[in-house]
């Protein structure tokens, strides 16, 4: 039934009016100039006609078989509009009106209203405070925004009414095209994540893209963007990333904005591409749609000019691409082609001189060069020819291959046609060189993903639940982590100095010592720790300062707990962290008590696959340093794995664990194991 | 007489052609047809006129008061044709001309020659494989290019032809001015510094603008650049930053591409700004040459959509700056005159009705209020009223005021009159709100720059150079850096294991030893150090662990080093660097073993004031750490300055020394100093 917003039978536009100045206007003459087939019923019972359309009086009126209203009366009158539109099983509506819960207390009251109504006559509705839908392919234009985008690929979800003019016009300026846009307001009734099925399951979209400033609900999001990225790519742009900009989503929208780093998490985990500007969003797109997806990570750089090349490459580097280098084949066929002077190294030198015979010739040998994955072809701005004649050949080369190729033809008054042809033959232009390597970078993004949830599928191995309620509800977080096969050092509670000198002499030294207190979780800050203590009379020095240290902090001293000392490894941070949008995080990176100092920690949905644990790992420093730095041997990565995934689990098991955090966790050398060595957890307020 | 290029009073072009696929016609057409104001004379022996212009058969017969020639004739001729222009008393040229040191061994030979001519003939020289100059207000056009950019204010000077032809087509597309214009080519006299000058003290440009692959003096280059930028904003592209990147420069131009690190801070130094994209180095230039430099990084967004402003929020926060909190006056003042459901926080929201009195009055409010530095004004494209009226009162409020105002007017089909309101009342504008972020950015960096410079022109306090030249000789590094005031810990050799016993008991536990051999500096890598060494037993076997990982490792132990082992300070590293092109850099960061490991260092060009010394702390989670983390006291920051600035001079005073690096340095607590445990050094093959 929400397709039906997309393709509608008939139409009624309930306040429809004759004034140019109101919206009401608006969303009938774009129903008719962008060539609606359908029947259109404007409502208004002071007109008789609108446009030249029959004018009715009232939705009682209104002939059968209309299948959408777009509703643009005052927000006060829209419960009993909708109320009228149920008696005339109208099943789709569209709330242009604003002056709901955008505007506080009152409006929010009023939405309330407005959801009940709907659900009680069985209408599903867009917004309210919204723009409406737009399908350039059936065509339907429901919104009041002046131009309407040529028929595309791009299906574009927004909760941003603005963001969707602003893409129209940028749209109709830059040659771009669209399949399906939708503005979503409110969300009173039909969310992103709805809408994302209707425009995802539509067949003339080929890549999605989103403006969202917050999503509805986490876990279905998830489940729905996993499903649908497999089928087509999906791009987000993300509002209020930034704390401030979060706050200003708040007050805009009244939505949840989350945190930043949970919804980067779950855009990987989902196969979600997170542009980081409008513009690369669209380059991402267009590129996306209409190119296929590189093998590997390889470019090579096409061009008539060194200086645009060099930033290119500059651009390709710092992604983290490579610079193919070009096998002797290709090189010894680019020299008997190019001009003496020309570089058949990569990038490729055509010189100034060559036309769209010498580009083709290096193009097509590019191309089929195994050792290129991607080809980005370069032209300053020159008069040997005209670029219509460049974009002609490299689109057809392009079309030869099945390669992705990004043309960068460089300037803006002399080459419009150049990129109407390039359009045409479905190969992306950008006029600096530079943006392709963020749109290389995101196909192979995209490609990676693919590579892994494939891998998943394969050799997917969870781990079962263990029955550890009763260790949970005592806070029992050492016991707790045992259970999933976590290792701790050897250890033991003392009470009383002798204990503490007895334990330590068992254990054997070295070993520390560590206050037991409920007051304090960072102990060391308060001198509550004492590490490296190699005899009894260390170890009596150390009681006395944890004592002392407890007495003037006033910490109810439960004790002193006494480890065999670790020496040794790398010290490592592996934590659950529950998003309340997205549930269970698991965050790996650099442990020790700097921590949050240095920050090369990194963040994953869970539960982990053994591919996204090694991810998790890769994203950071302590993972570098893992695989043996300077004098150190390898370290276990395998047991950090297999941590990382019994962490996961255990988070996906027991959702009333809060926050469990192992710091450090002190990896071993190669097949020497891991060892929780201060274990710390929280329960949900719930829990 | 350099000038002669951007104002000459007639040129002669050599090689003029009939031909319009020749360049020799089109530099003869740009001339004529972008109004040269003096005398054109073709030079062709095989025609007598070209485009109505009387044409001469040789340099020979040319008019007297020739003072510029454009030479676009075959390389092997060039030096002939200098060489006769030099009789004409002809003091300029631009050789246009390719097939020089660009393309190898012979032509690096015919260039040699052509500078050695020019020189013996007094004529300075553009090019060789350039493309000529542009100024847009004498006007003069010595190009070959199409098209020919407005007047403006921003001067461009470039190592690549190609980026000079792109920069024309875009400027015309963009509507955005230029002053002057130049093409360096191959530099084989005129470099680019020379030309920073001659661009630079022209009045009619207010920002220079560059990019460049490569600076061919380093020190020269500081210097003028650190001149120019106390007068006018200097933006610079940098071309071949990666590795890649750089081969691909050395390839096209032969240039030394130099590092990335070296280059950036040389440019901070100097006051440069150093755009990453060809787009932000024009968005940055723009708002630099119109608009005044904010006093502080508090920016206040104004916009008629949520959506927009949240993105330019995230952008504003993510590049370092704030949203400022307006005053109480301010908001209470707005409230009474924007719609109810508006928002008076920043990002101030006037709503989608609101027309350009309500933007008017805000923009009054905002540009007022002492809490805002600058201001983003956005306008989601709206059918209220046409974005023409929003740039004229957007321009005209702005230009009350003495805060910078940037404007995005989005989308693109229909604001083109809007933004030619804009350029005339010098706002600049952006199509996405995003691209501000980085403008206002380079703008509080300059502002911040001109403030440092003002601080150590007033605050100068170099340090004596002292008489160590015999230390260095000897390598000596541990008393050459004491001789700079930089404390080490107490230590001496031992030759025998009793010495050592002896030496550590009067030095006192805990003691530290490290092997003395010069084969290996990474001396921990062959278990050559032992820390934390508390008794005479620890000693014995600490001596027999390291002369046994001497033998294993055939190194020739020279004895062993005992140090008064520094416990509970900070771990930085302080280090001397020498850049091919700009000399001796410093180097401040983390320390210890992981310093590549964690990459957290940065690095200024010496000498250092007091105020750079504590940006280079600024810039490192190092100086952060120092500030007090966690338990840990505030460390002696000054101490670490004083430490900089005099390893700054040193570096300076004693150009033999290649690399110098204290790793660690110990940083105490406030007041307490730092200690220098580790002093290494090495000489340059000509100290």
């Amino acid at each position: 039934m929400l397709e039906t917003f997309f393709s509608p039978k008939a139409v009624a536009v309930i306040g429809a009016s004759r004034d140019p100045h109101k919206l009401g206007y608006g969303v009938i003459r774009n129903l008719i100039e962008y060539k609606f087939r359908g029947d259109i019923y404007p409502v208004n019972k002071h007109a008789s006609e609108i446009l030249g359309l029959n004018c009715y009086a009232s939705i009682e009126e209104l002939p059968d078989g209309v299948d959408l209203a777009v509703v643009v009366v005052p927000a006060g009158v829209v419960p009993d509009v909708l109320k009228q539109c149920g008696k005339r099983s109208i099943t789709n509506a569209i709330v242009v009106s604003g002056g709901f819960s955008e505007t506080g207390g009152e409006g929010a009251e009023l939405e309330d209203e407005l959801k009940k109504v709907a659900e009680e006559n069985g209408i599903r509705i867009i917004g309210p405070n919204c723009i409406g839908t737009i399908d350039t392919h059936t065509p339907v234009n429901t919104t009041f925004v002046v131009g309407m985008p040529q028929q595309g690929e791009i299906g574009f979800i927004s909760q941003s009414g603005a963001m969707v003019a602003a893409v129209i016009d940028w749209a109709r300026g830059a040659g771009v095209g669209f399949s399906r846009i939708v503005s979503l307001g409110n969300q009173a009734d039909v969310t992103e994540t709805e809408m994302m099925d209707v425009v995802g399951s539509d067949s003339q979209t080929k890549v999605i893209t989103a403006y969202a400033e917050g999503i509805s609900d986490g876990k279905l999001f998830l489940e729905k963007a996993e499903a649908l990225s497999l089928k087509k790519p999906f791009v987000i742009l993300k509002g209020g990333r930034s704390e401030k900009g979060a706050a200003a989503v708040s007050s805009h929208t009244g939505a949840l904005a989350g945190s930043e780093v949970a919804y980067s998490a779950a855009f990987r985990k989902a196969g979600v591409l997170e542009a980081g500007t409008m513009e690369e969003m669209f380059d991402w797109a267009r590129a996306l749609a209409w190119q296929p997806l590189p093998k590997g990570k390889r470019i090579a750089v096409l061009t008539n000019a060194g200086g645009p090349a060099i930033l290119a490459v500059d651009a390709i580097v710092k992604a983290g691409l490579e610079i193919s280098e070009l096998s002797d084949e290709t090189r010894t066929y680019l020299k008997s082609r190019l001009p003496k002077a020309a570089s058949v190294n990569n990038p490729v030198d055509v010189l100034a001189g060559s036309g769209p015979a010498t580009y083709t010739l290096a193009l097509e040998a590019l191309l089929s060069d195994e050792t290129v994955d991607a080809v980005l072809v370069i032209q300053a701005p020159q008069d040997w020819f005209l670029p219509v004649s460049l974009a002609e050949v490299v689109g057809e080369t392009a079309g030869l291959h099945n390669k992705p190729v990004i043309a960068s033809i460089m300037g803006k008054a002399s080459v419009d046609e150049a990129l109407n042809i390039l359009h045409k033959r479905r190969v992306p232009n950008v006029a600096f060189p530079e943006r392709a390597a963020s749109i290389f970078k995101a196909m192979i993004q995209r490609k990676e993903w693919m590579e892994m949830i494939d891998f998943r599928n394969k050799h997917f191995s969870g781990i079962d639940k263990r029955d550890v309620s009763g260790l949970i509800k005592e806070n029992k977080w050492d016991e707790l982590v045992q259970q999933y096969d976590i290792k701790l050092p050897e250890q033991k509670v003392a009470a009383t100095m002798n204990d503490a000198i007895r334990i330590s002499s068992n254990i054997g030294y070295p070993v520390v010592m560590k206050m037991i207190s409920d007051k304090y979780s960072h102990k060391t800050d308060i001198g509550g720790v004492k590490t490296g203590l190699r005899s009894e009379k260390e170890v009596r020095e150390a009681w006395s300062i944890i004592t002392e240290a407890a007495e003037e902090n006033q910490a109810k001293m439960k004790g002193v707990l006494i480890q065999k000392m670790i020496e040794n490894g790398q010290e490592v941070i592996v934590g659950i962290k529950r998003d309340p949008q997205f549930g269970a995080m698991i965050l790996f990176g650099t442990g020790g008590t700097d921590v949050e100092l240095y920050k090369d920690t990194s963040t994953a949905i869970a539960p982990l696959c053994e591919i996204e644990a090694q991810n998790l790992i890769d994203n950071t420093i302590a993972g570098r340093k893992m695989q043996g730095w300077r004098n150190a041997p390898k370290a276990d990565i395998e047991a950090v794995k297999e941590t990382l995934i019994a962490m996961s689990y255990l988070a996906v098991h027991y959702p009333e664990i809060s926050e469990l955090e192992i710091n450090p966790l002190y990896v071993m050398k190669e097949g020497s194991g891991v060892v929780a060595v201060d274990v710390r957890g929280a329960l949900s307020d719930e829990g």
